[in-house]
């Protein structure tokens, strides 16, 4: 588009790059996780309670950089 | 954990890391975005529509590869 910088082309985002890799790589384990049962942020959990069992949700949450609400039991 | 192989570590798993420095990195547009009324996946449409105006949703969404639920108006 005329007058465009190309700052803002969508190809040079680094946020965009960040957001589409983990996305893909995110949904290729929707379907192994999903004949177990899980969810991607519950298979995280699970690798972080196997790590390191009896951790509070708060831990959890720290360890993961999730949200309570994504973490609410 | 005795036992645990360290392959299944949190820190050894890419898909993790991507997945935090995603997250990392939108939530740091989402105040910015907020001001202008905006969350992340419009942020994103209205780039692409900013290169090349007149696209379908359909030709969004494989642009961005996010789904039709995503995108719905």
């Amino acid at each position: 588009m005329v007058g465009m910088d190309p700052e803002f082309r969508l190809d040079t985002q680094l946020c965009f790059a960040l957001y589409t890799a983990s996305r893909k790589v995110t949904s290729a384990y929707r379907e192994p996780l999903k004949a177990i049962g899980l969810t991607y942020p519950q298979y995280l959990v699970m690798l972080v309670l196997w790590e390191q069992d009896h951790r509070s949700v708060r831990q959890l949450g720290e360890t993961l950089a999730l949200d309570s609400g994504t973490l609410s039991p």
